[in-house]
């Protein structure tokens, strides 16, 4: 799947697959259980064909761990067009089950996580760094389920150096989007050591926002939340103050705290016209926004941007990029996302954890097959 | 003048000043000529009140050259909301005349550079690097006449260690607005050493454009422009290609000169859609558009920023940050945009100037008094 300029709609390849694919000329067609959505609030767990190798760059992967995405809560209610049946879910980690003939420098049997998005990491767009839209693009299609087919394999693929101890299951499951497109988020607003941050969000993304501002070193970190235990969260994660004030009362409340000015960098992790506004009015003249929820109806107020020079950056996630330094903090302990996760279901209750993020009684929900 | 964020009609004063209200009560009401624009397309030079020193933080700067902005073009041709008489025109050098009892670091007699945009310098967003947003921000707003008030004037001038050589007056009056905006594109671009930039726009901003990104270092540089005189100065200030074709063609032909992604760095420095739309599409997945072009109907295409991860920054241009270096640089000689003024007229020929520009008949006016 190549990304058009003009259409998002494959961000996160929701609904894109018709179960009916892999049947029929395929030189392996296995049963698993795979999640698919068949209409608003109507999310299914069905057999469906297991994925294959089908061009040698292609691997096939054991999910060990996946989970629900707030991004997947667009078709979920209906507000993001979908392939009645289609599968749905973009995040995983686990084993390599088969390896394609061009895939080097893994075994069958390596521990990987799995970036939502795939890339061959040698296009002259990964080169320049950008691997989210990568020219050899492909997207994980089939998350919330058993197997998983990852594309350009060889460059998408981060593996640990060995089987992750349990413990850190969730925190590396976090990097497959959450973490790394929370970190996206502050540097795309440019949050360097000692400058000041607000976070636009308290899903998920936000608060691995807010975790991703502390780890650069930001000195003042300002999550904007009226959710009590995701509160607790962004306080854990490193936010130094809490805002529940939404619109020009947030932005005041922020303009408070950070000089009369506003701060440095705004992470907008939402992808709504109001927070875009709140994001922009919230950053100083100079600042930037960094922005990674999938824009739903938002304009740019262009002239608030040009007369106060506020930067906007932002997009899709180049998870690759940052998976390894990214692993790294994590399997030395020193970054731990893994509090987002607070519901664990088993595969088969994919439709309560939708229920759960839908109605906001979870933060994020970790699916075990 | 404050600047406020949903409001651009400040950018460059056009049109503000009533002629009348320096008229009565002032202790100094000496008469000057002063460019007044009554209606589109109709220009006049007046006798008006020559400005004072009203507080104490004022200088008074007797113009000794000054020019013509594109942007004075918008409300010319009445694109742009102005006030019928009022005065017009935000660039000048000049030497001082009068000082408030408050600026130091000034003598009478100092040759200086007028910013367009006046700031103390000092403040909380000055101190972080954007002295166009200044919480005293002021503007020229009699700088196609004799004399300019200039507000914040400790904070806003900038002076030549000696009376420069008449030779280098139109290249220091360029500083007041054009090259440093030119040179704002490139830094809210992300021009750097060997990069690629594009730089859309062949007016006097765009041309002063190709020079910021060559001295940034830029290894190639591709200048859209089909206007055989621009193309040459573009060349001569060290564009590397000259693309005629626009829209998609554009787009097009530049992704052919960029390894088939695009460009590094673009700069916009027209404000229009359409130009917008261009620098947008002719970045490269993860580049970076400055803009510099007061924003005219843009709509921010921000789901092919999204989906490429395409940087946007740029307004108005913080002069005073750029103009010690770009001083240096033009006193050193290693900087030179004056080619950007092919007319030079005596003031009382300002409305040919208009006219000039206008109709494309000459890049940039420069106005002796």
């Amino acid at each position: 799947m190549r990304y058009d300029e003009t259409d998002t709609r494959g961000v996160h390849a929701v609904g894109v697959t018709d179960l009916t694919w892999a049947v029929g000329g395929r030189s392996r067609v296995a049963p698993m259980r795979v999640t698919t959505l068949h209409g608003p609030r109507d999310i299914r767990l069905q057999d469906g064909p297991e994925p294959t190798v089908e061009v040698p760059t292609d691997a096939l992967v054991r999910v060990v761990a996946s989970c629900i995405c707030g991004s997947d809560l667009w078709p979920y209610r209906g507000e993001d067009d979908f392939t009645d049946g289609g599968t749905i879910g973009h995040e995983s980690v686990g084993v390599v089950e088969e390896l394609g003939s061009e895939v080097s420098g893994f075994s069958v049997g390596d521990f990987v996580v799995v970036p939502f998005c795939h890339c061959d990491n040698t296009c002259p767009v990964c080169a320049a760094g950008m691997q989210s839209a990568c020219q050899n693009l492909g997207f994980t299609e089939t998350g919330q389920s058993e197997y998983v087919r990852v594309t350009q394999a060889g460059g998408s693929l981060v593996r640990t150096p060995e089987h992750p101890d349990a413990s850190r299951l969730p925190a590396l499951l976090a990097l497959s989007d959450v973490m790394a497109t929370g970190w996206h988020a502050a540097v795309s607003a440019g949050v360097t050591k000692g400058s000041s941050a607000v976070v636009v969000g308290d899903g998920a993304v936000g608060l691995c926002g807010v975790l991703a501002a502390r780890e650069m070193g930001a000195e003042r970190i300002i999550a904007m939340s009226r959710h009590e235990p995701r509160q607790a969260v962004a306080r854990q994660f490193g936010a130094t103050h809490v805002i529940e004030q939404r619109g020009k009362e947030g932005t005041a409340a922020v303009r408070e705290l950070t000089d009369g000015i506003g701060a440095d960098a705004v992470l907008e992790c939402v992808g709504t016209h109001d927070a875009m506004r709140t994001a922009v009015s919230s950053a100083r003249p100079g600042g930037g926004v960094g922005f990674v929820g999938v824009p739903h109806g938002v304009e740019i107020p262009v002239r608030s941007m040009f007369g106060r020079n506020v930067a906007l950056q932002g997009g899709v996630a180049p998870v690759r990029k940052y998976l390894p330094e990214l692993m790294e903090r994590v399997l030395s302990g020193s970054l731990d996302p893994s509090p987002v996760f607070d519901l664990t279901l088993p595969l088969e209750d994919v439709a309560e954890g939708y229920r759960a993020m839908d109605e906001r009684r979870a933060i994020k929900v970790l699916l075990e097959p």
